[in-house]
């Protein structure tokens, strides 16, 4: 076995550790938790907004935010009045188990019914990385080709519900939603499929609810 | 310092040194060669059709393909004519020096006068890595948001140009092209800057004269 791919199962079973323990912590706390991937610029952050504008009352959601540098993103979450801690990974293409453990620090988790973290932009490397989640989505906007799934069959394989983002741009592109979702289910027969389109709202209704099955009841504060 | 990254570092170095050796083939050989990187769906192989159209009759080229898995951009390429050789890297988030040494193989090095290497999509991990070329060229699309070359500084540093792709998309968008040259420019003040779009044309007659003033006067044929 070569020294490369030794230390990195060493890393994965690392963080397949710490990822099992805050999955354990996460259960005693009753927080649910989102690890939402994709490409860069497939929408997460404008998907994520809507969201919180939408579930912020009813809910108490904290937000994870992962990027290389800026804290671009970390302003946008934190205008909708959601507590938000941004993770500046430097050169890492990806989030580990570990930096979420740090990440908690920055919130009363007593308080909170759900965290959503949101990736680093990249559609290889954050697939092979457990952070503890519930439920992970993968995003991909219609703009980036339906054969993507194909391409890049980890990230489609290990998810458990696929977005179809930026519907409102399908008729100038070539992309087929059907393809799309073909070549997923190819990859993991089970995986689930919503269609969205932050500029026109279609879709959100359909993904808030997905959200909220994942939430007990007692926990909802409205609804 | 930690043991991944005294591995890294050696990787790096081991990657430079046969780019380095790529470097000094290619200069022999009177070959030039683009990198080209950029997130999944930006339009990389859409553009390279486009150019394999407008400039295999005047130049001898040939092209390398880095995916996870598929041959579905190998066969796009293959129906243009021109020779194509297809890496598949498995679990691999880029490219690597010594996989292009491996596919110089397939060609016949003699005739070539341009490689142009499609790297995996991903706008982190390539960046790093060296493939002996001369141009490397980072394309992003108008749907991927303007604020990308500050999130992922490392590729918008080293490359030489910036495509900004889909431009007939622009509309739908919130994306400024001033604002995405400002902030590449910020990190990188000489990275030159083109416009095109695939879809309506648009900017690929400056493509084209870009990639043939790299290339010497006497292997041009007609032009």
């Amino acid at each position: 076995v070569p020294e490369n791919i030794k230390l990195e199962q060493k890393i994965l079973s690392r963080n397949d550790i710490i990822a099992g323990e805050l999955r354990e912590l996460f259960r005693r706390e009753g927080i649910k938790v989102i690890n939402m991937v994709s490409s860069p610029g497939s929408g997460k952050t404008a998907l994520l907004e809507k969201t919180l504008e939408d579930l912020g009352r009813d809910l108490s959601i904290a937000v994870i935010e992962g990027d290389l540098r800026t804290e671009n993103d970390a302003k946008r979450i934190a205008a909708t009045g959601v507590p938000v801690h941004q993770i500046n990974t430097g050169s890492a293409c990806h989030l580990e188990a570990d930096m979420i453990r740090k990440s908690l620090d920055h919130f009363n988790l007593k308080d909170l019914d759900l965290i959503i973290i949101e990736n680093v932009g990249n559609l290889v490397c954050p697939s092979a990385f457990d952070l503890g989640e519930d439920l992970r989505v993968v995003l991909i906007s219609v703009t980036e080709g339906d054969d993507k799934p194909l391409k890049y069959p980890a990230m489609f394989h290990r998810a458990d519900l696929m977005v179809i983002n930026k519907l409102d741009l399908l008729e100038q592109t070539d992309f087929s939603v059907d393809a799309v979702i073909g070549n997923a289910r190819s990859l993991n027969p089970r995986i689930e499929v919503l269609q969205t389109s932050c500029r026109t709202g279609a879709g959100l209704e359909g993904w808030n609810r997905y959200i909220l099955s994942f939430i007990p009841q007692s926990r909802q504060r409205i609804v």
